[in-house]
């Protein structure tokens, strides 16, 4: 067989650069600053083994069997419960959030159909909307979401959907304002735009209080939002869902139907067992206080190690601390240096939707470091900036 | 917001004909002649319990936390070995099979390029194909195997792949001979088209000598090879894999992980374990005793009850018998009267790819229902019949 021609979606795709470096990290040991993982301090394992055995004991072939492509009974009736659905909307379990955004761009856009993002924005989605050939528009971050004017400007010219992850945001740590919330959704009605909303940090807040989601302004049954079990349970579960208006859950049905017919059953039911019959409010105030402290500690020992190198607008939850280098530091050459000191941290190249945006950063993960770790990443990072 | 315009791909899709007819099961107890599930008695309760016990106490983070989307690399290190993966061949862990048959679809084909199918053949995966906008077309099946001459006129006409279940294919539980399987390949080689093969039931032989796959006879690496735990151990775990070349598995690991970012840890461990350290080649016998039995009930119960009704060819293995009814007989009004008194079937008609073929026919599952449901089963149709 000669060259394989493959379809134009994969031909240009390329695997993830922040996965690329991940496999580094695991093989050269280096300090994981670049990924998004829980902390292995985060799971609750003796809870799951507890459930699990219960699950199989109980009620086995439930588990075993196939489910039905709408998700778990139960599950989808508490997160009903959690986020007060109303009767003409509906949840649909999906293989982790991920599904949850790719099943809505696939739902709404056609090729060629332009969406409009946040730049910088979540890698994983961008690579979905690529991958069904879309237009991406991105619209510039403030450090209280995205510049309203420029957003107008791209949803005049035709968009199928606007991507927001308002909460803490991944890559750049940052929240989206109730204002500029209200203002997004103003614009998608004026312009008749979808919103996804994609909110899997949501839980993880450690400063402040929460702001309303953009779901909670939606009267007209725009707004899709995605949920997810992964930075609160588990991701290797591979557990969220999406919450919208029964119309469109019915289509997402349909395709995820031939995708991959169910999300599995024992995943789904242990994130049932666990929000309905173990401590789960408990358990997400414990993850806050793990998870702040070692946010607090990253933060200090920035203030103290890299006071002119990293300048950075403190997050108010989230994994992810957003660190803009000084200009005429080479982001890339900054990076690899870090990896060859021992240090795995992430650029901010991918993560811009365009790619010549005047953007010159590097993302840091707090959550799956040791406390030692941390130090000693971040004392890595001064030694790099001293030697420059 | 008034009407929503959704994408092309969704527009038009229905939700399964089979999956509402399968709630109409659940709902009012009918008869389960319907669906392709295992039968209840055919999981390993004992043995997932054990497993999982032991992975949630030796190995929970790994378990719980994020896996790369390649998969869990001792499953798939021992699905190389079952399968003779050569070096330049790998394995790609899917969530179930269908994911592997979309997969490829998407990997292979832009919108609008025609794939060769079976005619009737599997509507999950003629579904994923419609799904991505693909142009499909049927091929004639016969008993031994699509109609060749048919099939070469197809490929002539350009197509991009050519879609097959060569063992015990869902509906018609017709397997391809080997002289067919190999004319298969010569055509796809001389047209330069992929083969999809899907062999979900391939273990579950009860008559006869395994026939070589089609992926066997692969020397320049267009076949790519669908494989499930489904039938075998458990669909509700939802794991299944793609064997085949590196350059194609690459390009699928770059689309997975856009999709769900990997299969549930969990499940691909369970499998792993099951394989490696308990019976599996004992369950496979366990489980084809076991349907073997069902499926002769279920061939003597229709030569005795309609022998002029039904007229079928006996199946050498999978899970469903498939009969075609007398001319004139409206077949969705046969299986709406079925169901009706208390017998859930499915007709030919969403099988089909054109909808025009002259088949009129009705699929029978013999793996879900009890003994007694069988019998009564065949009963509920010879009553029908006998009434009309």
């Amino acid at each position: 067989m000669g060259k394989i021609h493959f379809a134009s979606r994969v031909n240009d795709l390329k695997a993830s650069f922040i996965r690329e470096v991940l496999k580094s990290t695991v093989k050269g040991g280096a300090i994981p600053l670049a990924a998004g993982n829980p902390s292995p301090d985060a799971f609750p394992v003796q809870e799951v083994k507890e459930i699990t055995g219960k699950i199989l004991t109980d009620n086995p072939i439930v588990a075993l069997q196939y489910g039905i492509t709408e998700g778990y009974e139960p599950l989808r009736e508490i997160l009903r419960k959690k986020h007060q659905v109303k009767d003409d909307e509906d949840i649909l379990i999906t293989s982790g959030a991920q599904q949850g955004i790719d099943l809505s761009a696939k739902t709404f856009c056609n090729e060629g159909d332009a969406i409009i993002c946040e730049t910088p924005s979540f890698l994983g989605s961008l690579s979905a909307f690529r991958s069904s050939l879309l237009e991406l528009s991105g619209v510039m971050l403030e450090t209280d979401g995205m510049n309203i004017d420029q957003l107008e400007e791209k949803a005049k010219t035709g968009a199928k959907a606007i991507y927001v992850i308002p909460n803490f945001q991944n890559p750049t740590g940052i929240t989206t304002s109730a204002e500029k919330r209200r203002k997004i959704y103003e614009i998608a009605c004026k312009y008749n735009i979808f919103i996804i909303e994609d909110n899997p940090y949501g839980d993880l807040r450690y400063v402040g209080d929460e702001v309303p989601s953009i779901k909670s302004l939606d009267v007209d049954g725009r707004v899709v939002y995605c949920g997810s079990f992964s930075k609160t349970l588990s991701p290797g579960l591979r557990v969220g869902y999406v919450w919208a208006k029964k119309e469109i859950i019915q289509k997402m049905i349909i395709l995820k139907q031939v995708i991959d017919v169910h999300t599995p059953v024992l995943s789904q039911m242990i994130c049932n067992e666990f929000m309905r019959n173990y401590n789960f409010t408990q358990h997400i105030l414990k993850l806050r206080d793990l998870y702040k402290k070692k946010l607090m500690l990253m933060l200090d020992r920035i203030a103290e190690d890299l006071p002119d190198t990293l300048k950075v607008n403190a997050p108010s939850g989230g994994l992810f601390v957003w660190g803009e280098l000084p200009k005429g530091v080479d982001v890339i050459d900054f990076c690899k240096k870090s990896l060859e000191n021992g240090a795995a941290i992430v650029p901010s190249i991918p993560f811009l939707v365009h790619g010549d945006e005047n953007i010159s950063a590097i993302r840091l993960n707090f959550s799956t470091p040791s406390d030692e770790g941390i130090i000693k990443g971040i004392e890595i990072l001064k030694q790099i900036t001293d030697n420059r």
